[in-house]
């Protein structure tokens, strides 16, 4: 493995909130068990505030409902969605801790190819703490993965890397389609484990999903947001797809890299794909036109916070998207508004 | 699998030619036999023409040495490299086929994590079959593998993708390191089977290495050009690399993908670290601002063709990087006498 591995993976206990969206009983946290009790969770209860939301005991959790939201934001709770995971990103707000990870709660252990259990926080963690490589690819994957390296002809130069903010990880057996794909194919499920994980290249966007995420809150933290998603809104599970957008051109304009593949977690159940079109369909549309808008977007250089790049970010959306439907000019002002209670929460 | 698979893999068999750049006997032939024996060979006999190489029985073949270049090409067999793999590309020009697949000698049948050999060739042809995605990343890699797709949030309008011209197979057993990686690491193995085939975003260069690579020549073959290394140059060890660079700027100029991933081939032997220093020192300077060039090479949009894009290369690399070393000059007069006897030999 190249230089710079921390081995063995540091737990980072009191350096990672779990953040957990949710409108049911929390079983499922039972597998988690062995790799999560180490962490505070942060759970944030959607829906009808007045249902109870059970926790499994021996877990360290503060939770938070759609009244406590309102009563800590005031008015800026505004800009948290109601009736959608986006909501999650009220977590990542008010969390002390300089890394998030967030997990659906239809999420499974995984297993590796030799049966072994994944312990997903921990890969989530070795992949932030190495080095990201978006400037040049390496054919082996990551170069700071065990029995590998930079291959001959990966400059020199490059090789330091540059610091690693985000950490996507995947799904087997549930693939996260769309709504489209889950109808023509609705048994398809995913057994490939690719053993790999690897930087997207700078310039690149990808679909970014929220199910099985980590951050490093003090480098991105701002661009995490979730937008206006479900209740009163006209579109949802965008959210995940706004912010992934959002975080990786602000990556690549601040030099900070994203990465993507294992670890995988075990996704259980696919949601229902005509519920689903229902809150998708204008996001397949707009996409068409927003993708090619941030695959344009470029930043002055002198903006050098997540904070200023994303306020710039908001100036475009307003120009730029709102023609294409109103709401954008909403999601623009969301978007300043987030900010401003993330400032609020977050004092330099 | 997303559409356009193309299933079962179709042989090519009169479509296909397998490249083999070698100085000894072609022992190594006996276990690719019942992979590579529906195909015709090209062998690039490299170093002494009065050698005899030996090539097993039962394989169709032609044999070229130095003394055939020469009487072939002419004054422009200069352009050709001597005791180098880069003469390799020699077999590129000379071949009648759409297809080329080309692998060193010391390179064997490998196995997948189910202990089954993979035909290298037939998962090249899968490769080159379905299309690339350069233009967005999916997460779940090769959207036209069986049991995969593309994933939420990936634009319904790029899912067609663009035709594939290159696919850079990878290698088990000894990692294509550069001669101070394996000084420094001598007794590493590649022992990870990453299962996954994935597009090279577009804008993004990577390390091609010619040990074991696909290529559709009608799309892209002028610009597999290796270079000048070797006997009389100041470098070697930058064939594969050089064309690499070359070919990833004209994909994409011209919307054209390039693949890296499976298959692995089983690479039997480490050259000598001491040997490839002195061969690539250079190199390892040089690529420090040939890499930058390259990131920041434009074309025309008017240049719609290969070798008008290759022309128009070779009058960037004279005019930018002659200040690195006089050697750019004699290689930019190279590439455009290559073009020349590339259209000799291929009129359109």
């Amino acid at each position: 493995m190249a230089s710079r591995i921390h081995s063995p993976t540091p737990l980072l206990k009191d350096e990672l909130d779990i953040v957990i969206p949710t409108i049911r009983r929390l079983d499922f946290l039972e597998v988690w068990r062995p790799f999560f009790q180490p962490y505070h969770l942060i759970i944030i209860q959607d829906g009808d505030p007045s249902k109870i939301i059970n926790v499994p005991e021996g877990f360290d959790y503060e939770l938070y409902n759609r009244n406590d939201i309102n009563r800590i934001l005031g008015p800026k709770a505004s800009c948290i969605s109601y009736m959608d995971g986006a909501c999650r990103c009220f977590g990542f707000m008010i969390s002390k801790k300089k890394y998030i990870y967030t997990i659906d709660d239809d999420c499974f252990v995984a297993k590796d190819p030799s049966g072994k259990d994944i312990n997903a926080v921990e890969q989530h963690i070795k992949n932030l703490l190495c080095p990201s490589t978006p400037f040049f690819f390496n054919t082996l994957y990551d170069p700071f993965a065990p029995g590998t390296d930079f291959v001959r002809g990966y400059p020199f130069s490059l090789r330091h890397g540059v610091p690693t903010a985000v950490s996507h990880g995947l799904w087997l057996n549930i693939p996260d389609y769309d709504a489209p794909t889950q109808l023509v194919k609705p048994m398809e499920r995913n057994t490939r484990y690719v053993d790999a994980v690897l930087t997207i290249p700078k310039g690149s966007l990808f679909p970014m999903c929220g199910m099985n995420l980590a951050f490093d809150r003090e480098l991105i933290g701002p661009a995490l947001y979730f937008g206006l998603m479900g209740d009163g809104q006209p579109i949802g599970r965008y959210d995940d797809m706004w912010a992934g957008w959002c975080v990786k051109v602000i990556c690549d304009h601040l030099g900070l890299g994203v990465k993507t593949g294992l670890p995988y977690i075990w996704h259980s159940k696919a949601s229902n794909p005509f519920v689903n079109l229902k809150k998708e369909y204008k996001g397949i549309f707009w996409q068409e036109e927003i993708i090619p808008f941030f695959q344009s977007v470029t930043f002055p250089r002198h903006l050098t916070s997540v904070q200023e790049c994303y306020i710039e970010l908001s100036k475009q959306v307003k120009e730029k998207l709102a023609e294409i439907d109103p709401y954008f000019l909403n999601l623009a002002d969301a978007m300043v508004t987030w900010i401003e209670a993330w400032d609020e929460f977050n004092p330099a």
